[in-house]
């Protein structure tokens, strides 16, 4: 399982949540990453987390002011980026841009979307992953694979009719351990989490909990 | 073949048109129909001419300012709206709830895209038909089945891997009946025309020259 | 006083609150006015009610496709038209070229703002008049002027100081005549309207009481 | 005179550009800065040159996906921001919610705009200082105070109109020291460079060549 903490714009530490990803990443066999904001990656990189950008932008070198290039982020040292996800939507013209300038940087890409339909279609723009996230469970602490199973196993079901290489990623309402590995047997490769971890207390015992049962 | 004539904001007189398009879908087995603004659609389907809309949002009733709602258009006489043409790009929840509210009101639907792979992605979203529009096309006067062949055949395969039912339209460069025979050759079930006709002296003159090959 | 009814995209006749419109203002030296759908203004134009429209965009006649040409809107017959409401927000550089392309079509315009500092950015890009609507009431029934009068005087104060000669409405949580009166109190020359008139059983009945005070 | 090199997503080494802005700066009485890409922001400030951030979003702390912080920002090390620029228009409503997040973490502003309308508008937000970039001179290498000097001297009255505390700075169309000079003759407070020194073969060279005349 991907299991991948986005820090938002949380009042957090990056480098200390950063910190805790890397050592319980490796205590498991599951695959931990943060994805902190753009100031931070480079020194939440250099803490030797897996690093993620939130986002990176359709461009190339050039005339583009307050814009994230695909190229800066991977030299700060992320290894991918959030696509669309639902506090940054794209049009899908611009989707389809930031997968070929994440590719051109060697960046991994993890395109989000709302519901099976979508996520089919972001399957069909070739990112390494999708990952849904059903609006009405996004910050509710309500698990995804309790409140609504049908949707993680249909959004399995899309991508997989699209390009069955593409993994699909929970993408709200994941909190616990049994939330983890219940979005595993619904097909799922993983997770996004936030809050729970980039806002505990100790988010290393955070993410301890949340691997223990995998 | 589909043929449908947008009108964009052209300086034409849209009833002109549309009598154009009506009288010339009676002499041909293509399918021929008009896009006129939201202000023009109840005077141009009082015609009799097949008529769409051009865009229509992802709302229902209820407080949305300046948007078009799909009842209203339907309402007014339209049949189908077009979604995320490239002069009116949209996010890709935006296109899936466009194409959501359509289906409520009964109208069909055509998205319009840049290549194969958001074609792909825009027939996932279950539309009547996808357009493509390759950007570097779009009001040239070079015909697409010309100029780059490969870009509507990539497109037609694409459609077809994701929904066999969902047809292709060739959506830049056309304006004889050779490049409407062509776009079909290539597998295309129809083409997106506009100034050519819309701008025409004569605008019955025009859509009879195209539809005389076929 | 003006007294704008937006019937945003509620389920109304747009007609027959057009008729009541224009029945009742000319029992009252309150200039009445309706904001129909872009479908509906021509028919609402023709009942003889002023008309609006609810958005104009900052083009001119060409390649737009799904967008609202100030030139339709006022042949249609439409008077003037909203912009920058808060239900269909714009970047400030097609905020001024919806105001110049409104003037173009001899269409009035009122830019909408979120508050008084807004207002004042509002009133320098030389609208007809600008219209206030504080977040924080919008669709509560509170009216703005019992609730937070401040924000109204504040409005006044930052247009006048900009451009004396733009009108400020106040175009939010207005439902009485009261607080037509009081909105007037504040200095302001107008009030924006919506479900209060749209959504109500007798939209005649509904106006007469708004404007009995006057 | 105030002089801003905006370092866009130019291929261009930010740090050597920070270093020759820190160089120059201390022999000239002309203030000079810096704006890199948000992953640069820490690194170029930490040479000592005023630094400056390309963009920052009105948010405040918490579930903001892709977003650059103010206080984020701020922390980084830079000063101020730039908002608004004609390569990330925003909403007049984004505009002051930017503002007003800026001066929530003690950054300075400089809203940039259109035309004297826009450049009145935006000087009605409070900002620090609004820069005109006339669209039709941005990128030509024709310096504005050549070819339409009127339209600073109409920027700079529109925005002492409104608010004479508010400075204007040229933002298109400077690549010399006469340039910088025939800006400052017209009432600006300075200007916004970018390719001239962020592409120059020597930066350093560039802004001294810049700051010569001043």
């Amino acid at each position: 399982m991907f299991v991948l903490v986005n820090l938002k714009t949380y009042p957090c530490d990056p480098v200390a949540v950063a910190e805790a990803v890397r050592d319980v990443d490796e205590t498991t066999d599951a695959r931990l990453a943060v994805a902190p904001a753009a100031t931070h990656i480079e020194r939440v990189a250099e803490t030797g987390a897996e690093t993620w950008a939130q986002h990176v932008d359709p461009i190339d070198h050039g005339s583009n002011t307050g814009h994230a290039l695909a190229e800066h982020v991977a030299d700060a040292g992320a290894v991918g980026t959030l696509v669309n996800h639902s506090e940054r939507r794209l049009k899908l013209a611009d989707i389809d841009g930031t997968v070929r300038a994440a590719q051109r940087a060697d960046l991994e890409t993890i395109v989000c979307a709302n519901n099976p339909a979508q996520i089919g279609a972001a399957a069909a723009l070739g990112p390494y992953a999708v990952a849904v996230e059903p609006p009405e469970l996004i910050g509710t602490g309500t698990p995804v694979s309790q409140a609504d199973p049908d949707v993680v196993e249909d959004a399995v079901a899309a991508a997989a009719d699209v390009d069955p290489d593409v993994s699909v990623l929970c993408g709200a309402g994941i909190s616990t351990g049994d939330d983890v590995v219940a979005a595993g047997d619904l097909g799922a490769g993983g997770v996004l989490l936030a809050s729970g971890v980039a806002k505990a207390d100790d988010p290393k015992a955070a993410l301890e909990d949340l691997v223990a049962p995998l």
